[in-house]
């Protein structure tokens, strides 16, 4: 039906509980110093695109496990830099596309990495990383790598490349590294919050109709891949629930906006069978800051806001940096 | 099945019979001098975007019936102008949408106008041009408004508007005007098609993965609409066929190719169901002019290229102009 | 789910809010004013249709704008006339068919005249009468043109062409215009509201599954058409919404039903995902008679009672004229 | 895909071999004579309708097995008597309905006989006439009760009532047995032709989209039920495809059309997946009277010609009787 | 909607009134009586099948009215003999397939009796066994066969063939027929509750996400077949609901488990729409023994438990015989 | 439509050119030295599984990698061994289940080895064997995983883990490993073929509606995924369409089957869209033994001959060995 989650009124004040392990910062925090232990080894390298307001670079740097993670990095060619970046994440099945797409953000003064979903990236839009690490058996998709054990999860390693992307944007050439920005929409949204939990000194946070929130609401809410890979996974493995949410809950987007204390401009849909309204507002409402707004579209459906979400970052950030 | 038209080699030589009504040539005269007699009045008002790299102008000329027609114009600020101009056209039930989304071919270095298609804009993106003719009954959709007479048929309107768009273009401040290409997809690229078959004098075509052409085989081959709107208002409207046929004679976007003498790029995908492989290349094999060519995606569908075929057009017109 | 809607019991008492703008009764007393300045100047053409015990008029009067409408007339030849009539509305993308289907109630002893629906007939029933005005942007269908504006929108013309409709009646061949009922199902049950609401002194209605009752609760309700072509309006049109609520105060069926004082009898299905069964009880239960009914169809969907209802209204009828 | 089936050209000399059982016209004739070993019984009791133009009669007739089937019977009440009489089958799944709608021949000035079709009556048409004779295992539907045998088979009962109808329309009150034409749409075309080919001294028939004919061609070519029952059937009943197409020649339209001497008058769509066009040319061209003619709708699915087709069937019938 | 029944913690105290006609037990002790006139003339001819590890035998017993009904018996060649039994119901539109399938509880060291159901075997699983039955108008499939009587209903002949199954297992060669359980899934739930109801001494019941329970809530609830078999002949059948839910009362899974008193082992799943999983536990919740269990899939559809399902049982079962 | 592909008279000569590559052999015998540089360590652990008539083992060897590849062994308890074996491989998404479920062989006298597949294992049947590699950007599922190059597709390693298991079932306890068959069904067909086409000394080999044999008819055929998964793929990877068709022609059926020459008895579905029928004959027809035959099921979809053709297997098996 239409509106099939609760109503807005409701929504605004959705607290769930959504566990989490005791040991959450410690996971973190070894896994990044883990990651930390490999260079970040940041290459930039220039490719002429044909377009003319714009530099292009093609980058490499090293995300989870040390593997090379690739991104593109748009700076202005025109205006006052160095400039403010904003990183951001792709949506599920998506890979970092072409270069000649990732002229939005430098259209607006800012310099802008786009990084890629290693493994991803044959779906909708080209990708270019490879994911080096197999998994015991899993369901078609990303979504239950490795998802018995939270040391082995998929997403420990994109989470990790996400704030390894953060640290790259603040080195790259022609930005301010002290002014960065993150956002992205759907599995990037889930990105974007991962990064401004694990990351401190963010400028903004720009998470849209975000996934990776409130697992277990969302699997018994919605019929809608990428959740549903979860729950057909466990129609299968039917002795793995208890352990399938206890990984989850190292990644649970709630969790990770308890943490995040950037400023916030989140969106979402009400009509939103992938990514519910009520889990977006969990998150939304968890976030750790007071500077937060969200922007809510009654009729959409996954798309939410859509370009017009886009001049509202704009607007949004312009009024920060 | 997936490969439902025919095999590409049979393709690369099709050129089917498609009939053309003995006043085909003086009904587009009799239009456009009809339309010419309104003057085109056209007003460019600078728009703010927040965009720091091109200058915006939200656009009004008088199309088919004098009617007002918006458009966005979007010229680089830096670069050396008058710049060559890519006039764009929308697919269906889409509008021209909002002028932050327009920077594609500004960033290669040429302004560009994105005309509204009048009485659309609420399917997938805004539009903001109304259409103020009414019809006699109609299928939901656009296809079959009007359709029982080619007076009074709604793509005479929006043809005209194209045709229209171009004269615009070349008068648009910071534009070279003696270089003007034209481009679009789906109906877009009907919409480009018509417009090379109507104006003389363009520097290129850009139609990808055109509608609009070689009707009856269309609406023959694939249930998916637009196409299938016209089946659909037949099968009540049983005894017209044969007018809807003739009505469609005078816009068929074969009939249209035959009169297009601008160098040409299309594209076509082979699994595109909403608008056949074999009715494109029937436009294509037709398009009068030795300099062109065909991009041909074999296992897409109506997206065809995509952004691949973005950076061909980029390519392609460059070397041109 | 089956039973998607609200339980039968809490439906016999639903009376939800429905906001009511201020100046309904002076917008529709001056749309039928300016209507009534055009002469309704109807027509009654005998055809020939091979039918012996009927004798069929194809009818034309003015409509909203002084347009022409059409209809068909069909008096019975054998019985005691002047026969009372009924006038009948058409379900949506229809139009009124031909004039040997018309013969339903002239067998039960009364006219009839089917109103076409202008610019309609041509996804299931034929229709012979334009819509002659055009809209600005629009989603397919007839729901959303003109519909930023309540003097523009398109139900507008169609109440108004309904009010006419009975004023045709009440003067045709062979009929007592004394004793006219209205009635329709889908589409038609809303402009059976609408033409009680605003027309005095009939003497019966029957508004079967009727649409265009309590909008904003059916659009939150149900996904299907034609209520969705509003929803998917306002996932483009983001910022419309409360206009568009607005405009369509002016045409919900539960404002004209409050104003409708004719007998009545009503039908609903418990399975309607079309016009969910809580917005026809919205408007019945706000009906202004106590000579009410209403036929609760409990496993049926939108076909609601189908040809047993055809026999509950001759019998209610009857009993009545 | 839109026209998926054999071009209209080849349709028109479209003549496939058909299997026909050696004992072909013994079964039929063994069949006939054992259920006329049964007195027919006609019982023809008047029912109030609220109908004031035709007298309506419940009829009830025994059938194959002289099992008790029902029937509508009406007669105009007005013009000049005794009236000949058409006797209509019914579409798959529907039953004789209610007596109110029987009204379309009578107001041409026709007698008119409805016949229910035996346990079915339950899927959109109401029906009173129970098949009191089990089967062995068998798939949803009726396509394959009893589909191991010819003399088990449930079209022998169904296409021995319509010739029971036939007799019975020959005696019925206020009719001119002399004059009585058959016809149906669907399965109600298909019993059409089983009538016309085992009763002589018809004035007409009129099989719409007929069903039941050429079953090897419609099943390899359709996935539409009701054929697609049979293929379901078959693939658990993998070793009787020989058997089954036995039973089936003695039912095939193909062979019942070779002795049919009416004049005819078929349609056919030719998009119409469920009675594929070739399937009912194959019985057309087979039809053994040089006065047939067959109306083809281009764009229509199983629908046909509806409305339409019911002017060209008084049209037809009224320039012969 | 994924979790789209009651939460699992309502449902564990889940105790629906469920309507019982007044002589329910009247209509049974007659029925079986009236069975049980016939002789059970049990014949049991083995069969060669090329398995080397049991004796299979194809099994004739004389079910409701002395119809003849097939069954599979298998019992182990190996172990310590007469065995235990195991009477399987099999699942909607399966027949009792070929004996080769029959070999999973035998290599748990039981005998199986594999029941077939009259009239169906033609969906996904042969079968043998006719219902030599006719019926008055019913809906494609079985559900609606006779279901204006009690009398007369399918499931009548059925549940009775249902437990003559279990006088037959008695007595079969190779069987300790003091020691028999039931089982099954989905129908052959149904069934197994229907067989521990109207039998005593059963060892144990294994209803696998039982089908015919709450037969009003069901059909509320659900659009999937073959509840919705019901809901679709009522949308016909418009009078006859009250009927209907009387001739379903004698059938209801909830009535018959009150009666039952063997040990069970129940199994359900959250995302069950064809049996939902409310109706499994007012089933389970009526059930007349303290010595019961229920194994709930959170995240199955139809499937339950599946072959985990499997293991359970005979672990259970081992535990009693 | 219903029979999509060629008829089956063209079927039974069927014989497409297909791509080898020249050094296929070089290639495949380079793969399995690799692998057998790692000891195969065939390790058979007893489990208890209440099953009283087999002995189960959870089966550990070395596979591609020398990674560990679950099995289950079963083997008669009864009966004379030491036994022949059939070595199974599971269709797509599924994996090696539990061990209950393998007795299906072992009753007809075989020992019997169920191969798990890497990485699968949580679509439909439960799997247990890690995949320990990675990829690069992949299409979710596994056939696109490492397809830009043959020595890391994902066949490479499951082609040679069947390999090894045809290794491991010859040293298995109780089983005589001389006479070893291989067989499965869809994916299990493709991995029979490829077992067969690389290993010699089989005894028979068992391929039901094979899959992965000639992609590229397959992908320009059916919509149906896994064949799909490669075509979504590509229409991202739009340069890549050379060098995937590259790959596969390392893995393709058909390859595969020139080099087989075990006695072969295969299995297709006319109506199978999954592994179209012209494919299975293209890799039937290459089979190099004249000791060959094939089912044909006329109504079947991708479940084939399902139970029936068990049976098939068994007494074509027996007549072997």
């Amino acid at each position: 039906m239409a509106f099939f989650d609760l109503p807005l009124e409701t929504l605004r004040d959705y607290r769930p509980d959504v566990a989490e392990p005791a040991d959450f910062d410690e996971f973190w925090a070894a896994t990044l110093k883990e990651a930390r232990a490999f260079d970040l080894d940041p290459v930039f390298e220039p490719v002429e695109t044909g377009l003319t307001m714009v530099t292009s670079y093609d980058v490499t740097f090293r995300g989870w496990g040390g593997h090379p993670v690739k991104a593109w990095l748009t700076v202005p060619k025109y205006g006052d830099g160095p400039f403010p970046i904003v990183v951001q994440y792709q949506g599920y099945n998506g890979g970092r596309g072409i270069p000649q797409q990732q002229i939005g953000w430098p259209n607006y003064g800012y310099a802008h990495l786009m990084m890629d979903t290693r493994g991803q990236g044959s779906g909708w839009l080209i990708g270019h990383t490879p994911d080096p690490v197999g998994s015991g058996p899993q369901h078609a998709g990303f979504m239950t790598r490795g998802i018995t054990d939270p040391a082995e999860y998929y997403y420990r390693r994109v989470y990790t490349d996400a704030v390894r992307a953060v640290e790259t944007a603040r080195v790259a050439p022609g930005v301010d590294g002290t002014r960065v920005a993150v956002g992205g929409g759907s599995q990037g949204g889930g990105l974007t919050i991962a990064a401004a939990g694990l990351c401190g000194d963010l400028v903004g946070a720009l998470p849209d109709v975000p996934f990776l929130c409130q697992f277990e609401r969302a699997i018994g809410l919605t019929d809608a891949d990428p959740y549903a890979e979860i729950a057909r996974y466990l129609t299968v493995h039917r002795q793995q629930e208890e352990q399938v949410y206890r990984t989850l809950s190292y990644f649970d987007g709630v969790n990770l906006a308890r943490r995040a204390t950037a400023p916030a401009l989140f969106s979402t849909a009400l009509m939103d069978q992938v990514c519910p309204p009520s889990t977006v507002f969990a998150a939304y409402n968890a976030w750790n800051s007071a500077d937060k707004d969200i922007r809510v579209y009654r009729f959409n459906g996954h798309e939410g806001g859509s370009y017009d979400q886009s001049v509202e970052h704009a607007t949004w950030l312009r009024s920060r940096v």
